[in-house]
């Protein structure tokens, strides 16, 4: 039932062509979906100017530029995450102002500059270089989605001395996404630093008994340090959503 | 080298007894860990009237009691969790003024009311009526830090009307912590229709194949709603921490 | 919003005390999830004097009796799952005339005969002696669910004549469901035999590499007996269920 | 023994030249494998009509084409699942009338249209676009087994009221194949909307913690949706197939 | 159809009662799993005074009873396994000529003496002590199935100059149980030291990462010993069972 | 010590150059190695004409080809196995008189005929077809070590009247080595089959939650057949090589 | 051969009575086991003084006390590990100079002092108050095979100023063992700290997805901190024991 | 703070220009990080000549040549580990002088030459010839770092006496490092024939159940050897690490 639909229900309604009991009756099966779709339209529009994110990974090039001419028509930005590289360069041709980020395999398309919203800082932490690519992914989804993102790279745990010496750094975000392979320990030492929220990435960075990432994240779960929560194995992507809608919370009364 | 060893040295670089390049050579080498020390003393003052944590597992009544004693002279408020019956009762003879939880195992013991600080409302939601004990353990934490709690029982996906028809308490919390065992389904949907913060809790709940939590914390890493983020299995205490970090940060300017 | 407020903003339609516009506005708004609410109840009296299940671990007898009251009192029948035997005896003085299967721990109550429906026969098939009990709670399920019930048991696999000599029973069945512990290989066989849907159940009978039923579970998973679906390990309820929405499909036109 | 060696035995019992003695002898060891096969022709006569299927995975062309030929010889349909495209290509070339779905890499080939046999609609669904491969071999499947068959794809939990608009379908059909990767959580909402038959299909779709499938799997055999059942990763085959027995029952008697 | 219906079936040919083709049909569909039957209980008397074996786990003391006197009624020798020592004590009231073995958890009774066929000797060997009643159950099973058995316990690898110092009774063995916890080991160095069959038991022996014998199960299936093969966690009587087939075989021409 | 030193010291010892206290010390700290070294040596003689096995996977062409002199050198034949086909090509240009069979990646070469030893029959079976280069490895690892072998392929449990009609074989076997993927189940109807030994081998055919075979192996190890006995996943040659030996002892008094 | 034996064959030798050639066929058939059981109890001599160590789970009091009384016949102390309060009283009843250490199940008895050998010292660390039984498991093997060992409880890395403020001491430590449950992070920062060798123990403590210390254990085995090695869950006695290799090392010249 | 700034604020209160109580607060809050800096600078001074290790993996050879030319710059040694051979050729052109292991994948190169400091024998011993490429990795890592290494390879468990007669050069190690894939045995027995450190390091190498690595590594880990401890799957870096500590510390006082 669409909105005239209902519109000529209560008119019928005022016109008495339409008893109260058979308007009951009707209104009372109203396919609730479709209301619902409407909600869901309305509270969409509350978020307007959010970004629309795209997983590019099992999509081919064609679905994916067929899916971004119809964001772009809408005014939307656009995130692709998961982009191989030969993907994204035949999607560059088309939309030459797209940006690619070939580490994390991001790709980014502006039809607007996205809003500062004046919040503080998410900083995005690794524990070794190899991390970088999903920290990246992190960094770009907050960056995407509005945040002010800073990074500190290779400051593991084995040399803690480099963690410390960035405390204040560390102190004066408000939110810290911390990447980490291998054992995953950095997000256990950096939450018993600060008393701000820690989300933890495992990367699948390692070999042997690191099981593609599943030692980090069992680490990430057990961590000691209290207030630290987790996202799937080299979920970038994710951490920087959560650190946004987190970041997002902070600047509203 | 203590407060005491500093003031000295300042004290003899002044009057001359030490030069310069003396109090520089000593002051270098200075054990970073006693200034670390102070340092982490000077943080907790910042911290002042945060509770102190105790996990209740493995130490023995005497152990506890010594504890709480120590505490309690600090004036500090007391949580202990995954507390046993039997110990909580040999506690309350001491301290008749703590109160006991018996679903969750938490004991509380307030030395001073807890300073509500106006922030947001935490929504702590749960699958099934088994999941409870563990929402309980997150609700007891979250209010014990200060934060305005409610709940929400009894919601999961197998009827998803139940959860449907509580929209507007979903929408209306800043934080939400969402309890579930079995296949851990419920964040997924709760983070479809809101656009705050959801920390998901697997619980043990289930049987075969649900391998203690296993599957609902596969569940819950793997949930294809953006933001959600997990903690360990049970770990209600550690959801209840990281919302009130949440919901503190979004209190401050 | 209920049923009396919507009749009443019709009313005032119908009066014109409210316009067209703000009737359109509050019901775009309208909280399907009454409505939601609403369709629920009334597929509920679609499906009348279907049973009501409780699964019984984790609920105290307090808690059961409470809650079979109140089924009691709309006149339902009532299914309890996993009830120990101990709150059984305490729940028989209350409900004396409710039976207890102390193999399978099923507890039923009934309020009314359960309609029998006409329909074909379930059939439970074991393996072994000792995975009667998960069978016998998919038998009771399925009988309180208004289905005619066959049991065959102890016909496993390493004695193949067994089954081979049951043959017709197999081929007179609608649905099977096949209950098997350690290397769960019965239902690959008995779908070679049958074309009717086969249920497996997996059961934790075993020692050592079969892992609490993961052995069997694998099996059926991998069965390649085509046609075979599976549920959780010691799932007798979850089989017997299926099987009664199968064979009640079966029985309508 | 094959029927004339046994006719030749009751021709001399009649005319004496074998004695009763010598006949129970024979026929008591009478390799009742023989008869199985007998038995076993007999059985599949009545199916006649039924598709063979092939498991393309590990068999070359050449051994496909000697199958289809000697298959195609007997007036069968052909059905072959898993089969790479290059393979495929070389099959078209020798039956140019066969039919390949390179999504779910499945072929099939008709002697003899499809019999339709009126009976209820199978409804395909998937939790993504990813997905949709595994879906498609299922769809296939039932299509080619002579069902009826829909499809509903990308109504994942993450937005369910995209699910809720499409109720009516849900519960205008008989069987329900729900198809999902990462967690799984669709035939547990699924399930709690109808009162039909669900078959989950769990897919490889995710990363990280994913594995493969195996959350998804998970996920689904701890459904909290009473009456589902699972069957292997990926194996969308198996689950058309299954769907289509329950379906066939439907139709009959 | 039984002997007597098969037997009155011939009669009936002969007689001309019963015309050939009816006959025919009749045993055209002929229920073969009764002749298998048949062929079982001829197979049976083959293997005559080959023992009864009962699974004690889960079986209560009357039903054990029950199978016990049904089998001493046939004349047969009975072993039970996995026999706690409380049922033990109550069966031996009712059989006192039973044989209990507290360690391993096995109960014999022999109507007949074991009659000892002459073959070469099953050498039973273990890694450490705790690994002894698992080898015993191999023990008993392989001596009650009439074999000369042979022990040798705690030559571990760790002190590899105890299993060295006992090779010419290994060389003397024709068969090897070769029973271990922890890693496993010990069949890898047996079958590099002897050309004879080596059956390798993993025990629950060990903590930790030994994860209740899978460590020492990996270990023996991933043996570089050539011609090691294995059977179950703890499975002592699989291994004393294989091995007696193996020593039967050799003892027959 | 070697030979010659051994005879000098019991020259001396002859002569009197050495005293007897002085000959004992030497040789009570005697090297066994060396000695140990002359048993292998010795024990290698009395196996003399076992072929020699080189594991082909991780070893360069070159390196093989330099084992295969050596031992051509020696007259010996020589078996190898997980040779993939582009090495193998290389070799047979060396050995033109080699054979490569390609479905199971093994190479012999045949110095001298194989001795048949006159014993009985292995039979290897397999479930399905893709499990038929296993079983080949088996079959061949077993032909070069001197049996007479004999194979049944194709005979899984979901269509279990294809292996009763072959009970005769199955029975005339003196070993049976079972090969099969997915639920592993054939081993277990087997072994209620017969009485002789059966090694089952679990292959990695199949997908999804088969896991590369640990489905099967997991389905063996806990069968419930007694008398079966496991190898390795994908394992072949070690089921040839295990039943070679147990046909061997059958051989001999 | 025994060493009468082998005086004999010398005798013989000499006079005349057994030729070289007799004696050298007898010599190179002489079992070296003998000489190898020689050779260790010669070894053994070597170590003198070195305790003997008894495993004390799974044997009774009786066996215990039996295997006790030898030892001390032999004038050698004892570490009995793993062994539950109620069999250690019995014992100390028999042995009232024994020394139980309830914490870490150990009991020790000496027969004469430990001697200390002047090396350097070991450091046994703990993240929480609960992996202090595992430590002092160490710390008692330790000092019982003569080492000074100090400990340092309960510094994690979420607090890691903890740690660093004991820096000096655990740079003068000459091997360290650190054990920690949960993420098991401790060794890695530890690792990073000093350049001495780190033995970790990954314990059991902790819930959830901990599983028993396997989080720990993958935790330790994918450090990041460079010369980290590995021993079992709550393997306290082989941290000590490899320590104490160490350090003896260290010790000599 | 840096130097200058402390020299400033000496100076000032040496001066008067600030008050103690002012520049104890300033020293109270300095930041000990940069003095951690200055710490580790100084630590590094002691370690001089140490060499720099990079993980090749997940580098491109830009990145690694960048920080080569940084350490040539600082006149240290520099090894690689995990680097391609492709990579290696790219950067053999620019270091021509470095040189690299193909087996291992490891490349060092030299400003000066490694100081030998005269300790004892590290000992490489690996079960099979494929594991050597791991071994390797622990060989060169152990040279670089200035050990004396020897190696002994392909002395497997499965034919003992290819070990046992290598006893000398055994016992003459300090330290022992065993590599081994498959069952992971070789590290027990070499454990049980020397009083020496044993660093055990699972291998990758076997196939099925060996899982990559874990059937090694759980066998390592619960090894009946005293004294065995474990490193990663594959990490022969980090036992030619942890090897080299143990044999630094014996060579000091």
């Amino acid at each position: 039932m669409n909105i005239r639909k209902l519109e000529d229900l209560l008119k019928k309604v005022k016109s008495g062509k339409t008893t109260l009991d058979e308007a009951m009756a009707q209104l009372k099966s109203l396919p609730f979906e479709d209301l619902g779709y409407a909600r869901v339209d309305h509270h969409r529009s509350l978020r307007k100017g959010f970004p629309e994110v795209i997983w590019g990974e099992g999509k081919s090039s064609g679905q994916i530029l067929s899916i971004m001419k119809q964001l772009k028509g809408k005014g939307q930005n656009i995130l692709i995450t998961r982009l191989e590289e030969k993907k994204a360069k035949g999607i560059q041709k088309v939309f030459p102002k797209s940006k690619y980020y070939p580490r994390s395999k991001v790709l980014t398309y502006l039809t607007h500059p996205v809003k500062s919203e004046g919040k503080g800082t998410i900083l995005v932490i690794t524990a070794g270089t190899t991390d970088i690519p999903v920290a990246e992914e992190a960094e770009v989804t907050a960056q995407f989605m509005g945040n002010r993102v800073e990074t500190l790279f290779d400051v593991g745990v084995a040399g803690i001395h480099r963690l410390l010496s960035e405390r204040e750094r560390l102190e004066a975000a408000r939110v810290l996404v911390v990447v980490a392979g291998m054992e995953g320990a950095l997000p256990s030492v950096v939450a018993g630093l600060v008393s701000k929220p820690v989300i933890a990435v495992p990367t699948s960075v390692g070999y042997g008994a690191s099981f593609g990432g599943v030692a980090a994240l069992l680490g990430m779960l057990n961590s000691c340090g209290s207030g630290v929560t987790v996202v799937n194995i080299d979920n970038g992507f994710g951490a920087g959503y959560a650190a946004s809608q987190i970041n997002a919370l902070a600047a509203k009364p």
